[in-house]
């Protein structure tokens, strides 16, 4: 199912709650996917998000020759593809093929969304301030995607079909539960 | 209750899933507590962790002017103290006693930690690169707590004494659903 546009304003919606997502990246022939647990938005004005990135990834030397980088947000049901993503490496192999993931063309960067994702954030690199052995890789947000029935203000987690994945330990991640309003 | 210690090395596992925090600083005689959804870890090793917090911020001139602060989490039951946090301002108010928190005397820094959350992560501020209208704290962890029973390895967020809150919309939370592992 093809993705819907949302406004730039709304990419810190998809994230706010702090699921994993998996990056994908790209710099002339080679694409990539990386796992990734550590990602939240960072500016209102203009809309901002950063995802830390250990220095030694194969990803890392993308974004950082590319300048630019995608967040694609995860379906629970994605499980055993997000695993995949984040245990083999991208150096020697084609994750998209290797762990049965689709790549989706983006408007406004080269580097593919994923097409099983609940949503995804097209990011022109910002800067990438370095935070021990990570990179804090800060994207303003050129353009916002999520599938339809999703997203309604707000991602819909309550619903089977939007459903987060978040990481807690090794191989234990929990989805959202109950909506609670104050 | 009283904290228990845990080993730096595990600060991640306290934010690693996404929940929204609170962040306590304090300089000279005025502390203060801010709600945050925009938080992660951000380095292994040393251990690291990072949150966002706007330019003009109360907490971001006090984070400034200490080179401290600290990370604690939410338990879903205190969703009325963390709106009182997120809403009013430290400028004019004592938010521990405005918002019915209790102050707790940390190990390594002046800024309290809060009783009432399921841990806290005592941090001193590494760098603060800027992100668009929002700083991103960096710290480096200096001593990580969590209330007996909440942790074991991992945060046991299928505890009801365990839940955390998820930041998605202005009024709109979610807590923790079903454990999935890979």
């Amino acid at each position: 199912m093809a993705f819907a546009e949302l406004p730039v304003e709304r990419a810190n919606r998809l994230i706010n709650h702090g699921p994993t997502v998996l990056v994908t990246s790209k710099y002339q022939e080679k694409a990539n996917i990386m796992t990734a647990a550590w990602c939240m938005p960072t500016s209102h004005n203009p809309p901002m998000v950063a995802v830390s990135i250990g220095v030694t990834r194969f990803s890392h030397e993308l974004i950082l020759k590319s300048s630019e980088f995608a967040i694609n947000v995860l379906h629970s049901k994605l499980l055993r593809e997000m695993w995949c993503c984040g245990t083999k490496s991208g150096r020697t192999n084609d994750k998209f093929s290797l762990c049965g993931l689709t790549p989706v063309v983006g408007k406004h960067i080269e580097a593919p969304l994923i097409g099983e994702c609940l949503g995804a954030i097209e990011c022109r690199l910002e800067s990438h301030p370095t935070a021990g052995d990570h990179s804090i890789m800060v994207g303003q947000v050129l353009a916002v995607w999520a599938k339809p029935g999703v997203f309604d203000d707000r991602l819909r987690v309550e619903k089977v079909d939007a459903q987060t994945l978040h990481h807690l330990r090794d191989k234990d991640f929990c989805t959202p539960g109950k909506i609670v309003k104050i």
